[in-house]
């Protein structure tokens, strides 16, 4: 029963709770995460080792004067809570409901945006710079977990802090995870003490986060002290639910749940397995015969399918951290000794690698393999998360091959052809439910370069690539309805394209439209136009993609029609499309 | 007068010069450095302060079967002349000469290829954990300078390295430089010893890294260690040629000079300012007049400009160190307290912060200026420095203003465009000299996405982009003396593109070629091509642009005769286009 929660619209309310009285709001906080988790689940279980923190942090500084700026997010429910969207939470990740990050458009209280992991020290300190340039007293706290802290711009940020002297004070948000048991020789050190101080930052604690009287001595210490200055706060991830606590890595994120029992509910209807399932098993099936393949993850062992992996082929399987540089680079090491890494990292993430694709890997033709999941809109996660410019970072990229499925059995084969080619590779799948189509037998490398003919037609062709072939067929289905007869192609390869096959085809027909899943810039349209530009010049062309804008958190199928190239959409454009362009 | 240097063509040569000897081989590769780079100027002074470490590596290490991989390159020219390229050095970064840094396809002794900085501890990790995988004996060493450990790879490559165990061995050459001094908190701790045990790595040293003896005996510590190792080796940049060693910032590069004077050749004919000075002036004068104008470099504020701009506006430049993702994201906390920040980055560095500007500023709009220096081939620095790609990834981020500036008076002018808008901004200019033209008196925002029309003609278009709109002009001449009247427009805008203007001049001629110092995929002209395909419907174009391979080290002006992109080509292959495309 709530006494006090309800009461809490703002920060202010919760400063006028008696301090000898913030160990109730914050067992009500953390009931009302476990009720709303239970109803709709997502990422509460992260928040409930922060509840204590965030309840004194809202009550030691004086927020949002003070800026309070969180990493990720994952671990914010609670501070979204205190911060007049307590009951929001219920709709979070939904079109109109709470960002599952910090957003600035949101809230007052979100001084800076998070979604990736390692920015808050940075953000922070540039936030503190400034204050100081203008003589202002407010003061600017970052939250950073262990996690987190495994990326390497938080070192940066660390690094810079102490050479600055500016007031940061930062919360080292310590609970030994990052979304799995976080890795990296800091996490195994009796204390991170050392690594603080060498940095030139003062170090404060540790305090148990879960000590409410502790944790706010620390933070009044650490909202008077001088200079940058760490506390160290140790939490545990899922505390206060015994089913959390027990396996906080399996609860990270959930579906709904019986609050008494733990059960939750399954996955969803039973349906076709998802990419990322299809392509752990595409994974081992090639692995089983070649003993070069290893794999790599940037703290995404489950997210990416290597936890399937790592049980199948057990030691061929590295978790850098949240480390996309070094993640990639080490890839590259490997590479030159003869392995065939596999670099499993969603398409959002590769972007924090990007230089270290170009420089370490291309340019030296090192076969790595990148297994980009989450490419194209993803959903509930939203902007921060969105894969739509992979295609944009990489088809620049000189000697990279650029691939990407239109079903399960298509990425077998692609990732046999990755495997097998010795040349870097990228390969794009989505999130979500794969097609559901059957398996060869075995993976078999195909021809690098070579697009597949799918339906003919004489009035336009549709190409599609990924995701998006399944939108060509379709709108293809609808425009013969409409007595449009179009010839419609899986691309497969971005780069190199199949320039013969697209070529042949636009002088076939009266125009090209491509589809993808990916910015509407530079992409997948974007090298179709190049090559029509070469090769037949002339034809005219409809590039449908994702908008010049960031999309929302939503449902990706709404999405996909707020993006117009959801089948339907295709459609309804191509024939007005034709119509203009006759 | 050389004893033993003229003896050595590869490091097997070396270890059989007695040990007592080796002051000997290091006193005459320092005099062999120095007087090549009297000859011919470039970065030597850097490798004087590794001499003894390259003689002692190399004696110690059963090189190439031991592996030593070296950061960025710029210190291991002395390695280069102990790996039988000591003559070689007369040639560096020219056309047929050895690159100015690391290159697998040159030697086999270098075993990682290397330009940009930080990236030697994670391919040293997964070439170790690669050997120990095929239970393999060879060891490998990184040697990493100080100056590339403050990049956030460094850390995470290391914090893997103590996680993991393998018996990866790192040299720290640690002499307190970056190019310029180095910052950050790491430089200024008395040790660096806490930093890599919290790591998990184990520290041995510091030894004297022009003390041959100490030297030895710490490698041979070192290669004898088990599990991550690192040896602190403390050495002087410039060592060994006084003038250097009393200004080793000043001598990190240097023109051909006087050995016995130290005096050194004037920087080439007095002409047009570079780029870079440019800027640094138009920065200057922008920010005279808006005190929200800061600064920010990673670790180059020569090579940017900024140290100009630090003498007019002391403590309004921040150097972040080699630390571009951080660069980035501080600059958006400074935009979030209302200054409007100048991130001065190279644009081959500025790849490494990609997902910072996508995250951190593009998706909150913030304020941030991107000043793109060195965009486009970059000459002698040849491959991984190359600012090629810039278009490419900027052009899919939505709300991203992309623009570059013909001339130095443009530059200004769109300077105090982006400092203006308050919008994100990114700002790219090339290497070398500027045209030379007036500046007007005041830095004035101009209409953004507005391109401006040179010259018309009604038998082609020529679109160019920031310096190629002089080879558009000079093309269009040449193209007009064999009767070909061509109009010119200089787009100043890649994002919003002026596609008004474009499309007009596309319907009034026979076709659109565009030009860019830029891959010729998913840059400049394909943004064009999007363009006509909206606007211009059956436009033929050609694009213009680096082909799809990764350009040699050379002058600048071969490397645009190769990619066709001068005047004389553009000229030519228009012409030829055109007789095509009839």
């Amino acid at each position: 029963m709530e006494r006090w929660l309800s009461g809490i619209e703002e920060p202010a309310d919760l400063r006028r709770v008696p301090r000898e009285r913030l160990p109730e709001v914050a067992r009500e906080l953390r009931e009302h995460l476990v009720e709303v988790g239970s109803e709709i689940g997502g990422h509460f279980a992260g928040s409930l080792g922060t509840v204590e923190l965030c309840v004194a942090l809202h009550f030691v500084f004086d927020t949002p004067r003070d800026r309070v700026v969180w990493d990720v997010g994952h671990q914010a429910y609670g501070h979204k809570a205190l911060t007049g969207r307590r009951e929001g939470l219920r709709a979070i990740k939904k079109a109109q409901g709470p960002s599952g990050f910090l957003r600035r458009a949101e809230s007052p209280y979100d001084v800076f945006g998070a979604g990736h992991a390692g920015t808050s020290v940075s953000a922070a300190l540039g936030m503190s710079e400034a204050l100081r340039r203008a003589g202002r007293s407010e003061r600017v706290v970052a939250v950073i977990g262990d996690g987190a802290a495994t990326a390497g711009m938080a070192f940066e940020g660390l690094n810079h802090a102490g050479f600055l002297g500016t007031d940061l004070k930062v919360v080292f948000n310590d609970n030994g995870m990052s979304i799995a048991p976080n890795v990296g020789g800091l996490s195994r050190a009796a204390s991170p003490r050392g690594y603080f101080e060498t940095l030139g930052l003062r170090m404060l604690g540790p305090v148990d986060g879960h000590d409410l009287g502790a944790l706010l001595v620390g933070l009044e210490a650490l909202r008077e002290a001088c200079g940058p200055t760490v506390l160290h706060v140790r939490t545990r991830k899922g505390r206060g639910y015994a089913p959390a606590e027990a396996d906080p890595f399996g609860w990270h994120a959930t579906s709904p749940f019986a609050v008494e029992t733990g059960e939750r509910q399954s996955g969803g209807p039973a349906g076709a397995p998802s990419w990322t399932a299809c392509f752990a098993e595409a994974l081992v099936r090639v692995a089983d015969r070649d003993p070069r393949v290893v794999a790599i993850t940037a703290a995404m062992p489950d997210g990416t399918g290597l936890d399937v992996f790592a049980r199948r082929h057990p030691g061929r399987v590295y978790d850098a951290g949240i480390a996309e540089q070094h993640a990639v680079t080490f890839a590259a090491g490997l590479a030159a000794e003869g392995l065939r890494p596999v670099c499993a990292i969603y398409s959002t993430f590769l972007q924090r690698a990007f230089d270290q694709i170009v420089h370490d890997v291309a340019l030296q033709g090192f076969p790595v393999i990148f297994a980009l999941d989450r490419a194209g809109l993803v959903g509930p996660d939203g902007p921060t998360h969105h894969g739509v410019l992979d295609l944009a970072y990489l088809r620049a990229v000189p000697g990279l091959v650029i691939a990407a499925p239109r079903d399960e059995n298509e990425l077998q084969h692609l990732l046999a052809t990755a495997v097998d080619c010795g040349r870097p590779f990228a390969l794009r799948f989505p999130r979500g439910a794969a097609r559901g189509v059957a398996l060869d037998p075995d993976p078999k490398p195909i021809e690098i370069g070579r697009a597949e003919l799918l339906r003919e037609g004489c009035d336009v062709t549709l190409v599609g690539l990924g995701k998006t072939v399944a939108t060509a067929e379709s709108a293809a289905e609808r425009l013969a309805e409409a007595g449009v007869e179009a010839t419609v192609i899986d691309a497969r390869f971005v780069k190199p394209l199949d320039a013969t096959t697209i070529a042949a085809a636009a002088r076939r027909t009266a125009g090209v439209v491509t589809i993808e899943d990916h910015a509407a810039q530079g992409g997948f349209g974007s090298a179709v136009l190049e090559c029509l530009a070469r090769h037949a010049p002339g034809t005219p062309a409809l590039v449908l993609g994702i908008p010049d804008e960031f999309m929302e958190h939503g449902e990706v199928a709404e999405q996909w029609r707020l993006a117009g190239i959801d089948a339907a959409s295709v459609a309804e454009r191509t024939r007005s499309w034709m119509g203009g362009s006759k």
